[in-house]
């Protein structure tokens, strides 16, 4: 990826006093930013879709924690902190199913809970840039780690976008495809299109042709026909949170795409950084199920295709158990197969770390 | 089904001298229709979607057959046998992957080669609403054997459309919902969008929500999630073509139903006209897979969405093996967990009948 490349695919940067979000609703038809300037801004961003992918929505929470606090400083002064709990419950509230969000605004309230008497926002605003960076160096050592795991001649499939749009940069499940890219290794690149928001369509194909690296899409339907016909030997995902037992949520139709990978022998990866994976949901039967609208899957692009007088079941992600699931990759480490033991396993040696 | 809403679903019908086409590709916004006057004009239309669905292009492509002969015979009298088969080749080679519409040209042909010297014209046309009006009544038979394989409270998802519209009326996977709703056995209808063509939202939720039968449509790849989440009894669909081994060719993203419907004991109903199975081929593998234009999948209603630069490779059918398939329901009778000697049996009674 060239300098230029990154910068045109960055989701989202710090600008001045405000943070800027490429407006992933309009690609790949237009680059064009919307610019958030309090924490309110951050959630209906968020909500709409400006931004998304679990690392990136994340991280845009950190921001609009920092935001919040030079709010709340500016109006209350030392009374700041009092004024912060519902910015951070707004925020929290965006989206369920994507625990990083959850995670990002903990992290800033640890900071907010610190002792201190100045201006709070310097230092939130750090913090929010230090989620920002780490993540990028997360990812860029998960596509090391995961292209390791993959063979040569290798063909992959990727659902949904988990690329440098989803993140601060390079992407997990397309930073794999893109490592592997980078040494050769891969002889076929296909994505689905996933319905209903099309960000394989959009985005993924976006991101990976601006990267000159050849993709093909499907159907999400198509898949299983894809792995019949031509063979797949990878399915390669991100996820939006990772419970203790290694049950996967992530986008819909992953689910689909994982028992179809088993009935083919394509394995399947998992790219997420540890920031996605959450001991506190024991399984994945315990991860809150996002439904969007009907209307996001009764038509496209605000053109309505749907007969009148239809309704829509429109869950937006689903689980995949953890025994479809051949490797975990994270950037402290690959677990494979697996299981509630190898999960804490994991989380040991990164608290070791 | 009121007889007013059967001939607003009615996908052909002859009319004076020419066929009469309901235009799918306009459907649900706009009831229009297409007039075909040639055996090219049908085959165009074949070709274009403007009819779909297996029985339907075979009752077309019959009809195109008449329409031949009728132009063989103005132009060439009692040698107009000789000037046939380019426009039965032409009408054969429209479409390859339902064997319907092979099936409905042999059956003209064999009449074209019966002895006598007056205009064909008239016989071939009676033998076209004849293999129409056969379609009907075996749609009405196999909605109820396929109803009656159903229990009571039941929860039933179909793929694409393989309704009125797909046929000479009734339907085959939607003749057994509406049959089976006829009788009060069904407690939900699911239908999956079925991308990239939408049949069913456009086709399948007009055609039920126009018959009162409220339907709730799901994108494709979360089919796997609503059997998960909700719970399906049965998946019931069509079919394209049923190899002699029992496997079934069916619109792509069948196979990764059938595959997901496997995994959480949803039980498999594929129903289809004896005019759908062929003897002639042995398995699925022999099956001719269309692949059809990349735009197809890359856009939607002449509104590109996809990044430029991106292929796609677009399958339009698959095949589902025979192992995964609970029952056959054709109009002669119901073929559990279908074989080699299943189908040879169905056959055998067919002929008997």
């Amino acid at each position: 990826m060239t300098d230029d490349t990154a910068a045109r695919t960055q989701a989202l940067c710090w600008d001045k006093d405000a943070l800027l979000l490429l407006d992933q609703r309009r690609l790949p038809h237009e680059v064009a930013h919307v610019r958030c300037a309090s924490p309110a801004d951050v959630a209906r961003a968020i909500v709409e879709m400006v931004v998304r992918g679990a690392p990136a929505i994340g991280i845009a929470g950190a921001y609009g924690v920092a935001l919040a606090a030079a709010d709340a400083w500016r109006l209350h002064g030392a009374a700041w902190r009092a004024h912060m709990p519902p910015a951070l419950a707004l925020l929290r509230a965006a989206r369920p199913t994507a625990v990083n969000l959850a995670w990002a605004i903990d992290r800033m309230a640890a900071l907010i809970a610190a002792p201190g008497e100045a201006d709070p926002f310097p230092a939130l605003l750090a913090e929010a840039e230090r989620i920002q960076a780490e993540d990028l160096v997360a990812n860029r050592r998960m596509g090391e780690l995961g292209a390791s795991v993959l063979g040569r001649g290798c063909r992959v499939l990727t659902h949904c976008n988990a690329g440098a749009l989803a993140t601060a940069g390079h992407g997990t499940a397309l930073g794999v495809i893109r490592s592997a890219h980078a040494r050769g290794q891969l002889t076929a690149v296909y994505a689905t299109e996933t319905r209903p928001w099309l960000q394989g369509a959009r985005l993924t194909a976006w991101e990976l042709t601006t990267d000159g690296i050849e993709v093909c899409l499907v159907a999400d339907g198509a898949a299983a026909h894809l792995m019949h016909a031509r063979g797949v030997d990878w399915l390669i995902v991100g996820a939006d949170r990772v419970a203790a037992n290694g049950d996967v949520a992530n986008k819909i139709g992953t689910y689909a795409l994982a028992l179809a990978a088993r009935a083919h022998g394509t394995r399947v990866m998992v790219v997420a950084p540890l920031s996605t994976v959450d001991p506190a949901t024991p399984e994945g039967a315990a991860i809150p199920i996002e439904e969007r609208p009907e209307e996001e899957l009764l038509g496209l692009g605000g053109q309505r295709h749907a007969a009148p007088g239809v309704r829509a079941f429109n869950p937006v992600f689903d689980v995949t158990p953890a025994a479809l699931i051949d490797c975990l990759v994270t950037e402290v480490g690959v677990v494979h197969r697996p299981t509630r033991q190898g999960i804490a396993e994991l989380l040991r040696r990164a608290g070791a770390a």
